[in-house]
């Protein structure tokens, strides 16, 4: 596989959309190729999975059940969609994968992130991303900045409480320290155009080796 | 949890349904409370991914997304119906539960029988019948039952050539033999009223401990 594979990850509303977009610009004005992508991220399949999984009538759903249907949209999506790009020689950039569910489902939801990690292992067979970027913002703030974006669809996870969000960001750092060669923070309260620097910075290192 | 868990395994058109259905009238007139269920059984939530696992359109399915995708509708149909029916005391009478997986996925699709045992365990947290009973019948026998059953939908996996039904049927001889103490085969090329005959002996005798 000749591309690069780099996963984003954060609390919600830690500019991690924006500043991907952002970063795929300029990538391609270097003749980078890359690609922004999450999932389910155009996979039909992976598209009605997760109709399923943020249904907001769906609010008796068991923790186990939401963690395996993350699994199989994730599994369907790198399958389809990640894998092919790699292989294309891109630079695939993709919002929330395996830490996600190890923190929301295995930490957040109290499922355990031992056993979310086996099932996520299952889904990827070892195709783990070169680096992955924690957008660190503390929950308060991330909710704030979507309380203030009108343009974003509200889905089930943004209506869970405050309590929910610490939870998710104390998985995360938890989760930071499992693996840190791989994972880095970046100090997600800064403005958009530095974030962009930073992980712009950050993806080229790789890129160099 | 007062009741008893049972499930039927087998082939396509081994005649799990019809004879779970006599099985459960039998037992109605005994007195004994019984119930007969399959996944998704009725639960909005496993009825949905359901419907993304047998689309006919879905041709391009990974086989470890549609593992996953049936643990998750295992997870929500035991969480919502099993378990509950399980503590008031009924016998449940499962169609189909975790050695489907194991020998559809795990065997016939060629993806590991205890990989996939492992993310059904993650599914079911413990939770296995007591009795589990395996109808025994050719692949051609039950294949030639369908094709003459018209009141019958077809589905997804009844499209598969008949190589893939006889690698399940290989796959269920195996998996028979990893429990024997709580896997047992019926000749299912007999009648149905023998087989109602036969089932509900062994029923009666789990009872009866």
């Amino acid at each position: 596989m000749s591309g690069l594979f780099i996963t984003l990850e954060g609390g919600e509303g830690a500019g991690k959309t924006t500043v991907a977009n952002s970063v795929i610009e300029r990538l391609s004005l270097l003749g980078i190729k890359a690609i922004y992508t999450r999932e389910p991220g155009g996979i039909k399949i992976a598209e009605k999975i997760r109709e399923v999984i943020l249904d907001r009538n769906h609010t008796e759903m068991d923790g186990r059940t939401e963690a395996l249907l993350y699994a199989a949209a994730r599994r369907q999506h790198l399958v389809e969609k990640v894998r092919p790009a790699m292989e294309k020689g891109y630079v695939v950039l993709c919002d929330r994968f395996v830490d996600s569910s190890i923190v929301y489902q295995g930490y957040a939801r109290g499922i355990g992130m031992d056993e979310v990690r086996k099932i996520n292992e299952f889904a990827i067979e070892g195709f783990m991303p070169k680096l992955t970027i924690f957008f660190d913002i503390p929950p308060q703030e991330g909710l704030k900045r979507i309380s203030e974006n009108k343009g974003r669809e509200v889905n089930r996870l943004d209506l869970e409480d405050l309590s929910f969000h610490e939870l998710v960001y104390e998985g995360y750092k938890k989760q930071v320290l499992t693996d840190p060669s791989r994972i880095i923070s970046v100090d997600a309260t800064k403005s958009i155009k530095e974030l962009t620097n930073e992980v712009c910075a950050l993806i080229l290192d790789q890129i160099k080796g």
